[in-house]
Formats: structure tokens, C-alpha cells, sequence
């Protein structure tokens, strides 16, 4: 209860229009008496004159001792000497998996209605190891690293995930037609760890075939487990059938049941600091980080507001053909809570 | 004209409904008197008793001495010891660009209107490279290989393709920001054609984003060129988005001009031999062939006759909705000519 001793919670508001949404993220969760203390600190593409780094030290120790965090978006800089933040993080806080939830908001119109889909993304390795490099002239190489260990972490998770939340099916996401050492591994942890969930239905789909069939029909996946790469393409992909990155939460967990959720959409220089910004990512990242806290009142009572307001259509950011500023938007929630 | 030597064109009808399929697409080019001799050649994934292999010489030569021809589905045995017969007509015949028109049927009705997009995928390396190995137990790798030769070579059939057909934008596809070796390659070839064809509109779109910008507006979008893997899933992303692989072309181009047309989807052994396929991803791909080889009337009026018909709705196979047989709706097709 919002008597006893507050959770402290890691905040990164992080660049662009990160602070204006971080902004709303604590007067929502303030208003609805959320027994949570915000620990904020700086992370981002610009030096903090302050602490003269992009990341210290002590933002890390934050999320590691806290265990729960929420975080803005963050620029990735293309050729500025250092690695995007997003994978930073990802790496130093072992955040070994994506779970992206994706569902159709209420009375907010795209072509697909009643989407309710769960991606699952490895979040450590595959694509993502940073290995590249030039052969000979005119002939480069990218080295795709696939273990048993992270497969079978992901997959107990995606599984474990499904249970929790009674989840019928798993479709483990895979090119091992092609790929057969690399993706076949994948599968064949997917496969281990299936038979230990009888009661779950676990199938293997071609990457290329789950396109087509989630763009033609949804309704026929439930959870999706797959290595970092595809994770990455399926769930803006799945974003994109409910309206895209600015609707759809995203939280990343790691070792010793971290969790630190995100707003995976962009940092929108163009519209920062003019309270235009559109908050409902990390808003509902941040009914994701409640309900790994186990506050799951709270994260139902604001998540209502949430769906509500939008669904309601009186005030809603220009990014869903509204003309409300965040503040408005914002107060808009509180008022439904 | 149909009264001057006819043009020989390799046929390889392939596993499955291959042959349903295949006997189509000759009715319906004979009943407009299309100048074109077939070669016919079994190409497949049981073992030919005539000639004790799945794949002969002959029928490699038999494309490469003609020029062109046009192939039905090859199912991709999985653990057969020999690879997919698809990739191997790819890296035997060194067919480097696989383009991929998709465009809206007139009245067969999907989630979206007046799509009209090509996809030219690079065809020969990239995840493709087959280089796999274990590096100790639980650690395995692939390679991807991007090497100059092969980007410049797809970037230029992309935008003389553009431009030829009128087209005004050219997107490249990657995912430089994580693979920037390999894709930034890729992007720095695309730069360098680019600046020959001013007239042409060039931009980068990294994959993710392309996925979901593609799902919530397939109009941003013109002629897309990428690697082999993002190829292979954004055009079946695609295809998704007009109804599927039954219904959208595929042609392969190599060195030398070689076109080797293809229907993409399955061989659907499931309905094999019941005379319920759907002919017109093949016939569809027959007609990109015709143009080629620069029979314009014959492929506008073969095109015409399959829309109309499909428009007509009066004949269509099952997986369209309809109960026609595929010899049927063959007859439909022949009657609209
Ligand atoms: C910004 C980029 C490095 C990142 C990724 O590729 O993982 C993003 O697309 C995401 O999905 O979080
Ligand atoms: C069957 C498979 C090997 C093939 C590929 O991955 O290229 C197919 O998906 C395609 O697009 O032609």
C-alpha cells in the first residue's frame, strides 16, 4: 500500500522529447498513489556537463539495485565513436530479453482489430555481436553468434512468460532452412524447453512465412519467441499493425529479475520541448515495470486511463490526429483515473 | 509475331502442384498464340528415374542457352543432404537480383488498396553464404558475407529497373546502425549508383522501421533493393499485403541477362494432383518473362485476361474463396483473352 515504505525505481528520462514523457510518467503515477520513488538520472547522446559522460557508473548500480527501471528513448549516434546506448545497456545490465506486447487499442482505428501479440526478442547476441570485419578489399563479413545458453534463457523465459499470463501457443521464429547451424540451435532449445509445457502448443515458423501471416492474419500467432535480428524486424512490424512504436510498450529483462522497460520509438528532436509528444509508450512500459512489481491494481487503473482517454478520442497528441498538447493529454488520464 | 521463329524458353514445372500449375501457364500461352517453344526439364526434390538425378546439367544449360525460363515450386527438403534446389539454381545460374513486383489485385479485396511496390532482392550472398560453424559446444556462428562486386551489381539493376519502368523513388533496406560493416557496404554502393540517376529519388530506410512503416502505409514506398535475407522477408511482408505468395509474381535476373521467372510459394503437396491450385503466381511470373523478352502486347493482354478474371469473381480457386478447379479457371482466363 502507498503507506508503506516506497519501491525505488531507476528513471532515464533520456534525449529529445524523453523528458516531456518522463514528465507524465510521474505526475500519472503520482496521481494514482503508486508507492513508487523515482531515482532519475541522466543517460543520453549528449555529455552531462555535470558528470562529463554519456552513462556513469552509477546509473548502472542504479537499475542493478533498484531491479526495476523505465526508461526513455535514447538517439542511437551514427559514427560518433561510441556504441548506441540502447545496446550499452542491453549489454552491461544483461537484459537477455525483449517481451513486447502488442494489442489493439480501443477505439483507435487501424486496418487490424482485436491484434493481441506477445514478441519475445533475444536481446543479447545473434546479429547483434558487434563482429564484423573486412576480409579483403571490397569483401566484408558480420558473424552471427548463437549459444545454447542464451537460447535456452530466452526460451524458458518466452515459456515461463506464456504460463504466467495464460498463453496458449509459442511460435518459435527461426530461417533454419538456410541458417541450419545457427537458427537450428535456437530451435533446438525452443524444443527442450516446450516439452517441459505440455499444456502450451509450440510450433516453428519460417521468418519470412511469419511476415506474410501476421501482415494477412494476426489472430493466427499468441507468443512469439525468436533470436535478437528477427525480434527486432517482428516486433516494429506487429507495432505497426497497431499503430506503430508510439502505442506500444516494451520491457527488457535480465539476469536476477531485472527489468527495466522501455519506449522503444525514437527521440523526435523535431518536436522536443514543444509539448507535442505523445507519452503512451512509456506510459504503458511503465504499467509493464508495475506488474513486474506485482502492483498489478495500479497498473490496471492506470492502463484503464490510459485506454480509456484514447479510446474516449477528446484528447489525443497530434501523432494520432489529435491537436492536444502532452500536458492536456496527460491531465486527460489523471482525470480518468 | 507468332509466325517467325518461336523463342525458346526453358519450363522446369517443379515438385508438387508444380505440374497443375505449369500446364496452365501453357494453355493459356498457346491460346494466345505467344511465339514461345518450351523446354520442358524435370527439376525436383524426388530423384528423376529417367536420369537418376534431381538436377542435371542439361537443364542448367537448357536456361543458360536460351536465356530465359520460367519455374514452379521446389520444395526445400530439410536434413536431405543436398541444399535447397532453389538456392542452387540461383548460385549455378549466378541469378543476382530476384525482383518482386506486388501489386493490389483490382477486386480481390485485402486490408489495403492500390499497393504497387517492387521488391529487387540481392540473390547470391549476404546470410545466404552458407558458412556455419560450431566454435565450441553451445557456440555456433554464421557468416554474412557483403561484398562490393555483388551490392553495386543489385544497386544498379535496381535503379536501371527504376528508371525503365518509370519509377520515381528507390529505397535501400539495412541495418547499418547495428551491421555497420556489412550493411554500410551495402549503403555506400547504393550511394555511389544513386548519384548516376539523379532523376531518381534515393533514401535508406533501416529494416525495422521499413517493416512497420510498410504495414501502416505500403504508398510510402516505390522500388526497395536490399540484402538477401531482409529481401527474402520483406517481399513475402509484401506478397502478405495483396493477398500472398499465390498471387504475386517473382523473376530472377543474372549475368548476362538470364531470367529465370519463379512462383515463390510452396509446392503444396497437401492438394497436389486434385486440380485445385491456384496457377496464378505462375502465370503472373510468366508474364514478367514476356516482357523480357520484350513481348509487350502479349504480356499486357495474358495479364489483363488473369485480372479481369480474378476481378470478375466469378472463377477462383479455393484459396481465393472460390471453388473453381484450376483447369477451370484456366478456361476463364483463356475465355477473357
Ligand atoms: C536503435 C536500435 C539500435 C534498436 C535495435 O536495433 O535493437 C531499436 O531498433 C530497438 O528495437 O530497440
Ligand atoms: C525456400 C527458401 C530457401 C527461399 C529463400 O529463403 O530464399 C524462399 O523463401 C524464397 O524466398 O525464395
Amino acid at each position: 500500500s502507498a503507506a508503506s515504505t516506497p519501491i525505488r525505481a531507476t528513471l532515464f528520462p533520456g534525449d529529445g522529447i524523453g523528458p516531456e514523457i518522463a514528465e507524465s510518467v510521474k505526475q500519472i503515477f503520482q496521481a494514482a498513489d503508486v508507492p513508487i520513488e523515482w531515482e532519475e538520472h541522466y543517460v543520453g547522446t549528449e555529455i552531462d556537463p555535470r558528470t562529463q559522460s554519456f552513462l556513469t557508473w552509477e546509473s548502472l548500480e542504479s537499475v542493478r539495485q533498484n531491479g526495476v527501471g523505465l526508461k526513455g528513448p535514447m538517439a542511437t549516434p551514427i559514427g560518433k565513436g561510441h556504441r548506441s546506448l540502447n545496446l550499452t545497456l542491453r549489454k552491461e545490465l544483461n537484459l537477455y530479453a525483449n517481451v513486447r506486447p502488442c494489442y489493439s487499442l480501443p477505439g483507435y482505428k487501424t486496418r487490424y482489430d482485436n491484434v493481441n501479440l506477445i514478441t519475445i526478442r533475444e536481446n543479447t547476441e545473434g546479429e547483434y555481436s558487434g563482429l564484423e570485419h573486412q576480409v579483403v578489399r571490397g569483401v566484408v563479413e558480420s558473424l552471427k553468434i548463437i549459444t545454447r545458453q542464451a537460447s535456452l534463457r530466452v526460451a524458458e523465459y518466452a515459456f515461463h512468460y506464456a504460463k504466467a499470463h495464460g498463453r496458449e501457443r509459442v511460435s518459435a521464429i527461426h530461417k533454419a532452412n538456410i541458417m541450419q547451424k545457427t537458427d537450428g540451435l535456437f530451435l533446438k532449445c525452443c524444443r527442450e524447453v516446450a516439452e517441459k509445457y505440455p499444456e502450451i502448443t509450440y510450433e516453428e515458423v519460417v521468418i519470412d512465412n511469419c511476415c506474410m501471416m501476421l501482415v494477412k492474419n494476426p489472430a493466427l500467432f499468441d507468443v512469439l519467441v525468436m533470436p535478437n535480428l528477427y525480434g527486432d524486424i517482428i516486433s516494429d512490424l506487429c507495432a505497426g499493425l497497431v499503430g506503430g512504436l508510439g502505442l506500444t510498450p516494451s520491457c527488457n529483462i535480465g539476469e536476477g529479475g531485472i527489468a527495466l522497460a522501455e519506449a522503444v520509438h525514437g527521440s523526435a528532436p523535431d518536436i522536443a520541448g514543444k509539448n507535442l509528444a505523445n507519452p503512451t509508450a512509456l506510459l504503458l512500459s511503465g504499467v509493464t515495470m508495475l506488474r513486474h512489481l506485482n502492483l498489478h491494481d495500479k497498473a490496471e487503473q492506470i492502463q484503464k486511463a490510459i485506454l480509456n482517454t484514447i479510446a474516449e478520442g477528446k484528447y489525443r497528441t497530434a501523432d494520432l490526429g489529435g491537436s492536444s498538447k502532452t500536458t492536456e493529454f496527460t491531465k486527460a488520464i489523471i482525470d480518468h483515473l
